[in-house]
């Protein structure tokens, strides 16, 4: 129960960007981060991606009777972690026990609400020309949870969730401009962001397999079962649809600020407007389709 | 997933309330409502009694698979038909399943934000010669849910829970004027509402229990159980603390609005800061103490 029902924001605020998400991944702890970060990471980037400085946040945490004390404190530790790096303020909450059995372990709900200094980049907002540039390596996260629930233990294979904030490379991005959409590739991965942008500019996205940045490990366990790792979630990884004239920069800056594989994978065109095509290590070009259903429950 | 990562907000907001809960509520159909109505409902109210006007609302709908679809419809028509009825529109929102067994139904949560006009209200607002008022009868939505979890068919009791929104009452009552607190009393029912706001004002209240609306049928089930029904959730109720000059007026309106059994149930005083005693109906006083733990699981 909230102390006061709710959170007061005081301020002459003039458009506010805010976002909400229910977060259920399993296992609650995982190589890289816990469902707390995830929980605060997620949804301050939901805000990122839209151009605003995510400032304040409320959560909500439903757990089943029996949940350890000790896990539930590590949980919250690391969820106020990620809020209070970003300078972000906690304003009101909700906790609530169920009975043992009728919840699996830990439900985190978060909302944060983000200042906007100007216009919102929207998903619609894409060009023809337009670079495509990812901030890192993709499917990371993804990976860790899918080879939980195949039995692989992650951590001998190496494999660490990027799970975490976002904000910085915004501000970097921000900084330079040219940025017409920028959205993190969450369920679905790299696939759906780029599919969804598509489809909302009226435009196509034609990328390079050979220019994606993959993890090796990441590339071989997705080989081992199957999946395309352009279908994998990132967790802390922002797709940018910029101007041409601004990408290199854009790269060369965050590459500077530690965020080595940076890349630039592909371009906006006009012809064949929803499309996603990638040119395989192969030679030829495919359609990236969009996936229908979830490949992993509970990734985040 | 949501379209776009987040909602905008535009325009010039100087104050904003905001709340966020997670509902949880078993059954999720009852009489008077459901998961759907309470999710609304729930966190509208919890906006409406800091005195704030309820306007842009987020959702988040976890549930179980092979959850009926049919169900889901019913739960967010009715979600939805609060939050019309109310003006508030839903800007973002989040849904995802998790795999059978791993949680029992649906838990939704909702983030609503308000608009406010002037100071808010807040628990630490009441003051000594404060009038105390109940916008109508207590303890119907724990009624209702305590009789199902112990196996009584609360229909055939005709019990019907409160849930729903409290907006029309703050409007009355803020129109005359004079409200130092208000609270909805939901999870621990009238004595925990007066209890924190004893506290957090640093006040004594002081109720009759002769002049508390309690349904007959309430009462009956209640005495059955054993349970004092100040303690019996509400969800369409408000207690407001206010200046005894305007305490008959606001009666009277929210009477002739059709609140026929909004009642004054009480007065504070200073003498004795923190608690809430009742004068019972055998004549006597006794401390309503605070809840320790919750009385029915899954209240809301």
């Amino acid at each position: 129960m909230a102390c006061e029902d709710g959170g007061v924001i005081k301020g002459n605020i003039n458009k506010i960007v805010i976002s909400t998400d229910s977060y259920t991944v399993k296992p609650i702890f995982f190589p890289g981060g816990d469902i707390g970060k995830l929980a605060a990471a997620g949804s301050i980037n939901d805000v990122a991606v839209m151009g605003a400085t995510p400032t304040y946040a409320l959560d909500t945490v439903v757990v089943e009777e029996g949940f350890l004390v000790s896990d539930l404190q590590r949980i919250v530790k690391s969820m106020i972690n990620v809020f209070k790096a970003e300078n972000v303020r906690i304003i009101s909450g909700d906790f609530k026990v169920m009975p043992k059995g009728q919840i699996d372990g830990v439900i985190i709900t978060t909302t944060v609400l983000g200042v906007l200094d100007g216009e919102p980049i929207l998903d619609s907002g894409a060009k023809p020309g337009d670079h495509v540039i990812v901030s890192g390596t993709i499917g990371d996260h993804g990976a860790v949870i899918t080879a939980y629930q195949y039995g692989i233990n992650p951590e001998s294979e190496g494999l660490t969730s990027d799970c975490g904030s976002i904000v910085p490379v915004m501000k970097i991005a921000q900084k330079i401009g040219g940025i017409h959409a920028a959205k993190d590739p969450t369920r679905g991965g790299l696939a759906m962001a780029l599919n969804e942008i598509a489809e909302k500019s009226g435009v196509s996205i034609w990328i390079d397999e050979s220019k994606i940045p993959i993890r090796e490990n990441v590339r071989a366990l997705m080989e081992m079962l199957g999946i395309d790792p352009v279908y994998m979630a990132c967790e802390g990884r922002v797709v940018l649809l910029v101007d041409p004239d601004k990408s290199e920069d854009i790269v060369v800056e965050l590459r500077k600020a530690g965020y080595r594989e940076a890349e630039i994978i592909g371009e906006v065109k006009s012809e064949r407007p929803g499309y996603v095509i990638m040119e395989t290590l192969a030679g030829g070009y495919r359609i990236v389709e969009k996936l229908r259903g979830e490949l992993t429950p509970r990734i985040c």
